[in-house]
């Protein structure tokens, strides 16, 4: 199955409906199961010692499950967030992240996969986040 | 065991070493292995439709933790999360929330337990993570 | 909401369905949204130093939980797990253990809530679990 | 890092100290950081239907990661899990299982990490676990 959204459709459809996500979220790469979106992080996103915040990080692993999930069901917005466990594992730098996002199930009700974040210039990655979203019900 | 921090010390650490979480959330109650923590949900804090965001949530269940195990073991700011699980239950409303955290097991490596996230005016909880912290050896 | 199952419609459920359950565990009481379940730990169930095993105390989680859905929603056995999410905290004596059960979020499509595990003899928590289940579509 | 302990290695420390899991579960191959194991599905396994039930998933996940934790750090026995997080994604055939584990972290006292299940004969996995693991203090 191929994405029906590419990165022009998802950073459109999110300036239109999450105006404050488009301007921390940039779509780098869209698969089949899978985007690349990498986060700027602003002033609020930091820690004391420069270090990117647990929210922010959260922030991220949910925004790219998000449109991983709306590249290959298209535009429903009312697609949210049913649980997300996050394992923090390195400490980030102060500067951008970057998330790789993969559904391991689209159901019809339920997309199911998980989001690994890596912090610039660091290659392990720092956290790795299993994310379940619903979809809501066609019609 | 009983809390070695009451509110005002806990406040007061937020202010000195958090300012921009001391203006967010609040301590209400300080209990042995438990606390009670509100958010003021500000403008940043709300989607579409007026409901507290994810990471919003995340950020509220995630202090409440940090700030019931430093109540136990002292003010250790390098105390840091390890993991945190978040099942999302009901939509809150655009209003305060409200964090109910207890400590399961208080070990020397290890602070784990879980979080209620309650929406003002709404009886059934909205939120509940699972919480582990990772406390700094000692000397 | 009432219960729907009492204590003798559950057992004669896992009987008629999972004998081997039935021969495991049984339903100790039936509460609106809550359940208590013990389960008699077997040789199969021990590990060196006699503790009981992590699958052991995964699968009473997850049975409790189970059970206590059923208890609300009636007999339907294709409600399945969706994702079980433990934390073992303390390790349990090689007696009977206890799981009280508890729904957080009972939906049209998934049955939320947590299980909290004790080991006979001792006061403390060992494991809480958090536990998602997919209830089949009606009709 | 290149791993300590090889498949025969494993295959002979399971065999001293875990009897019954040496029965079950066979190395396949270690690599550093990561481990192919597999599950022989007993008639204690099964589910009505012929499907493999969730606890010896949970097992094979479980006992996957152990392996490749020990293979990376020794044969250090009293290496626990502290959490296990599993979403289950698929209804696995009646036969054979195989995981797939990896190491995100290892730190001196946390190793975090994941494992993919797959049903011998289906592609798409089955399942999928974040796994830690509490190392032993040295001395």
């Amino acid at each position: 199955m191929q994405p029906v959204m590419d990165r022009g459709d998802l950073e459109a459809f999110m300036r239109a409906e999450f105006p404050q996500m488009a301007a921390r979220f940039s779509v780098r790469e869209v698969r089949p199961y899978g985007i690349t979106v990498t986060m700027r992080a602003g002033e609020a996103d930091l820690r004391p010692g420069g270090t990117v915040s647990g929210p922010a990080m959260f922030a991220l692993a949910d925004c790219a499950f998000y449109l991983a999930t709306l590249a290959m069901i298209g535009p429903k917005a009312l697609t949210v967030t049913t649980s997300l466990a996050i394992d923090f594992m390195r400490k980030p730098g102060p500067g951008d992240m970057r998330a790789e996002a993969r559904i391991l199930k689209l159901g019809r009700s339920l997309s199911v996969g998980d989001v690994m974040l890596y912090s610039e210039g660091m290659e392990p990655p720092v956290a790795h986040a299993n994310v379940t979203y619903s979809i809501p019900p066609r019609g």
